[in-house]
């Protein structure tokens, strides 16, 4: 049972013990856990197969071995972002049971084999080899939440021949996330060949007037195709999140 | 039959008139438009149920006037933005069988009643009562496009138990559009409160340091609730668009 | 009583009508208002003396009038802000009973004298002549929430030995309201003669490189006196209201 | 002739009535005028088939007929610039013989017909209806400098396929103008397709974070496409005259 | 005597050896310092039981330990803030005397036990864990100048039920000192909840479009919540500084 | 006698009514006007030859009427800068003895001739006929302060041999003032060419990435020429003031 | 044969397998590779003889070095950019055949010496020494693609005699490119000397208010000389390109 | 003799072996150099007493040495700026003959001792201590140009008596350079005390909202006290080379 002092509360007026009006003083007093409002939150992820979230930025990896540790006997699921390479090399020895995805500097593990929630598949689009380390974080995180998902990669707009012949896999995808730097501007190209949600992701690739990513970010805020939503510079577990709850509408 | 020009093209071939290489020498600077992949464009509207879109801001009556008359006569629904309140007065006088939404700023047609193809209800939450005109703006957008809609105004973070006690509400939606200006903060603690893809709409209210929409635009960009995508500054159209793209996916 | 509802499930428990397990079920779908919450927000202003703030900018005379009649009759204390010069004029012909403060480009109405709340004196204290409404502002916001005030005005520094004159006067003060546009430098030299609370306004007094008061915000925000805080530009009504609180610390 | 005073001194050393040591001296010291410099700046633009190019804005209309005047009695070809409509209404009163061009919001005079400098053609490449008298005034400065011109508008990258459509038109340019506001994304797109130097042109057109052109601007300057130049926001006039310098090469 | 010039002049005046005019005249070009006016402030951290603060960014450890030597030889209690962790480690080794707070990075020294000068608690209020140490330098500061202080950690306003079941501890603080990085929002929610004054402290926490904390910043200078005042980006102590000033008003 | 109060103190010590330690307390508590620091701000600009400056801009005309008349009842020199060209007009009517220039939306009065203080000749500078206002007001600051002054205006950097031609000019001034808009660059060209103070002042002279003189402002404060200094955007009094000042060292 | 699909699906036609109606209906469908539109971008390089452009910056040498190998495979001529110094000494021990251009940070290889495509020479101009390494990117690049190329250094507008002594070498060039940072001012002055395209390029040399090169970027945006178009900071490689399709015009 | 192509030429003309036309047509043509306007630049430094200026910001300490000594051989003084401490170090080891000035990073030569040029003395104010490096640049360059210098260090405007206790030392300077971080206040208050050219230099020490600087700078171009000229960011150099040529007005 989850509250005792809720459950002994009811008791003491159903026995006559304390009177209605005076239970209903002492309800407004109460902590919200008591009333179980928080207990949606920590249960959320369980039910809907949400992995949990760890930023490895910052951390040590010990520290991230101990929450992986943790999580791994609450049986929930994990993902962990933002591993520098160093890092995942140190990580890897220490036997953590997770699996590595370099190419996204992430890591996951799971109880089970991810099934797959989504309707459709996502399809993580990007313009330059720079951007891939984004474009991935954005896809092991929509695969983690239990999305089908394929990759289109190096379709630039000065090389516009190359995002065209792939028109079929731009169309069967049920949501799109689109990731570039420098000028952004494949979103609004891309929004405009198709009929589907785009996310929007601005990289921090670039150099002078690219302002690490604030060009490409306000290029897609301005996309001149209608659809088009944004997430922060980099944002590839934001897009990946956002575009997996799409997915379930 | 959409293009004379392949056909007889292809007929030649057929007839032995020229040969298959220079068929294919031809075939190259062929026009796209003789290719049929233009007719995509202008037909998805009407297969879709989308309206067209004609932006009202700067635009004289008579202007506006002129181009809804010609959609009218083509069947195609119409959606009329951005009519200043002093403009959408006079456009009332001119008889163009508009339904105009004044509290959207926004004026629509449709030639039939619309037919709801988004499969949830598309949820529009406010913060202040001076941003009502952008989120009429993402409902009359919403509607329009075929989508059940519900409104949620007033419910800004500084009272945070006006929002709470209308979780049933937040829960029950299959998208959510939030709106706010001055620091943007409502999307964070919507999207931390229920599980749906939330689009947020920064809009330029507030003064000073609010920067005409800036703030508000970043604090949405770096919300710490995952799920939230931005589309820019009072851009109520763009936000009730990618809502319905959702809706349907 | 404020909660039918409520009480209607206590009764039940109380005579059996329902197990104590099912009332905990119920409670918690239950919306916020029932419990109590919001109820606090509807009183907390009569409690404190607070008064029921009007936004003045951007809304019709007639809306002002009507809120201030409705507000009236609730018996709360009312503080209008941003009233227009040409708006203060045709709301005086309304005959709201509103007092007017044209330097503060505000109106009040109190239900009675105004008691005083606050345990010492608001001292206002401002650079130029330029910065008197914003000053005002904040003085009348103080004064209406139940503070004794006072002025300092025409104080910059660039000829600092007006200010030096004053020292008795920034010494007597409990909380000091410091305002000033330009290079906003005023707050860093009073709070290094004083040891009490100083909260800066920066103001949209300034030309060209003053960006319309970000200059003096960013100048109050780097202040090299420790105990500074700063509002947001040109916010006369936030400093006294927060001087307000402060003051009953 | 056109220096008296050089002449003088050569004539006087040729005459040993100075000595070189004295004439190299006074040669140091005399205005660059007389030693023709100047000269150069005069005559450079009736040489090269230039217009003397008069900025409307802000000027009275007058002020612009008696600018007017006095060129044509030099028999300078001229370009007025930025002519607000209700200034032009009043300037066709005024009998200045100017020819004028509303779309670009300019007039021109020509003494004669203008001859053709340029090699090739310029073509002028817009996004959208809104861009057009950026486009325009580009167009009317590279005609008035003597190019052969032609439009292309309305191809945004929203709807790529009618840019594609126009391939032929792009390749057979020999310098190209691309205008376009909000994220600005155009000018990539169309130097991906061809081989020849593209003057990007960024436009105010847009709202919010678009910052009236700056994001446009970003985003050209940031072009992953080499061979993209860039002006200033609507400076339609700099790009159809570095478009004509570049067409003489 | 803090002062043999002017008691020397006085004399003189007592004793008739010069007359009332001349020491007027001499009067005015007398040093501040001679008047007494310096003494204020030398003396004024020592009774009001402020420490001495020194700023350990950027000062090599032996200089830092010299200063420390220094005031603990005039009994003033000190504050040393921003030490490198790495430093930190070295700096123990020196035996000063400090005491250190590794989770503020910072170090103190008092003379005797600290004495409570506060009337109040002064509640430190965190959005997530990076945001500590910037939470923690604001507590030190605060707890060294005399203050009962409290914890609320990691309370973000995307779990927003983890704030409500807190709202006692809230209510309970005379003064709050609110920190958060990202989109900054919780100094907006949490001054929504109680009628204290609550100082907002903005943490460079965050990336992409967080600006180093200037998000953050922006949105709490613009919130939507009355009574909140803003310091610097992690300006831990200025807030610390600043709380304890309004806990003696 | 301009302080009652400290010769009534001084008095009193001679006459032995209070002790020398009691004066000595009694001093520091005394406002600084007491002990004669104020005086020397209001004399200063009488003593010096400086006018009082009135900034027109905002004021209305009876307002700036009244102010003139007491300024020349006490006979100081006035200076009005920044009335707006329909103020001016009517100001005109108002016979208030000012003189006026248009040219630099300014108006002076002078008790008697203006006497010449400056050692040598300010020269102000001008890059375009746009910045002719800000030039103008720089130089009638200059002019009533006491200074002989010239012009050189319409030497902008595009057209260098009218800045070259000039040399002598620039050459015999003891002071320049630089005023350009735009790219702000003509003040390095400037001090390249001459061994003389040169004050840039920046204007709002531009359209586009010129920001409003941010450009030029930024331009100025990069020069690579050593010894440009810097006053903000359209600061002509500023540049006329301090050049006044450098003009007497 | 470049498309067999295509032409399989012809023959079909022509031997009457297939119908017209149905072979219009496949080439919708069909890629555009099989269109051979993709052959364009294969084979332009080579065609124009532009090389293949590697960035060096971020790349490890290994990666470089096999890039470089597969391309002098395919005999395409080859330029590496932003080569970091020590990158260079690694990679010159590589054996890779590459040219090295230390004060260019670049390395090329050319399959036969380089044939001059352009018909004039390309001049780049630059301000300062700190400026070099980006102009020899841009005359690398201008070289490498088949242009006569000539340099003038160190020409800044401080000392402009400088650049007017070298007025012949100005007025040979058919393009110039012009190199600065700071307040980015030579570009203006150059553009006023002569009737040649100019290509600005902003270097990132300067501190503090300089930006990292944005001062300079928008200096030369606002350039008071017609005819100057702009790249981004540093952007030495695209400066060199543009002007190689300048110079072919 | 210093152009022997004038001298031929003249002669030429004297000697009757050239017309007077053909010559002025030569002379139009000839390079700068020739007439002997360089000359100005090349001997400016030595006859006024100015340094030659190196600076030593990421140059290696051979390259640094290397140009010290031709300087030296040439009797050039000579100024380093900005020399890092670790490369100072080295630098003394090599024997160059330069003279230190490690708190202004910096180090001269000169050939004999330096002789007073400029009229009154020089002072230098700065706010903070970690403000010196930037005035003892300041300095530095005064004292090195040929001033008298003084310093007043460490009164910042939140201790504002300390500044006051200095006025004496203010009125008797012909110039005064302030140097101030953070919100960069203390310019106005310093030109607020004195008629006196004040020279304000921004520097970046702050964090935060300081913005590297910019908050000072900005503070200081919108100073309330007329008279202040402003440089850029750390820039002491620039402000002790432009006190230098104010004092010798």
């Amino acid at each position: 049972m989850d509250s005792e002092r809720l459950v002994e509360l009811l008791n003491n007026v159903r026995q006559g013990r304390i009177t209605v009006a005076s239970a209903v003083a002492r309800l407004r007093h109460m902590p919200f856990e008591d009333l179980g409002f928080a207990k949606v939150d920590h249960h959320r992820a369980l039910r809907q197969g949400f992995p949990e979230v760890v930023l490895g930025l910052g951390k040590d990896i010990k520290h991230i071995a101990a929450i992986v540790g943790t999580l791994r006997r609450r049986k929930s699921s994990i993902l962990v972002t933002r591993i520098e390479p160093e890092k995942m090399v140190k990580l890897k020895r220490l036997r953590t049971g997770l699996k590595f995805h370099p190419a996204a500097r992430a890591a996951t593990w799971t109880s089970a084999p991810i099934k797959i929630h989504g309707k459709g598949t996502i399809l993580v689009v990007c313009a330059g080899t720079s951007d891939i380390p984004v474009a991935e974080e954005a896809l092991v995180t929509a695969e983690t939440m239990g999305n089908r998902i394929e990759r289109l990669y190096d379709v630039g707009v000065a090389g516009i021949h190359r995002l065209l012949e792939n028109r079929p896999k731009l169309e069967s995808a049920a949501v799109l996330i689109v990731v570039a730097g420098m000028e952004g501007a494949l979103p609004s190209v891309v929004a405009g060949l198709i009929n589907k949600p785009v996310i929007a992701v601005p990289t921090s690739i670039g150099y002078g007037a690219s302002f690490h990513g604030v060009t490409a970010l306000l290029g897609m805020l301005n996309s001149c195709a209608a659809g088009v939503t944004v997430v922060n510079i980099d944002n590839g577990f934001g897009a990946g999140f956002a575009a997996s709850l799409i997915n379930r509408v």
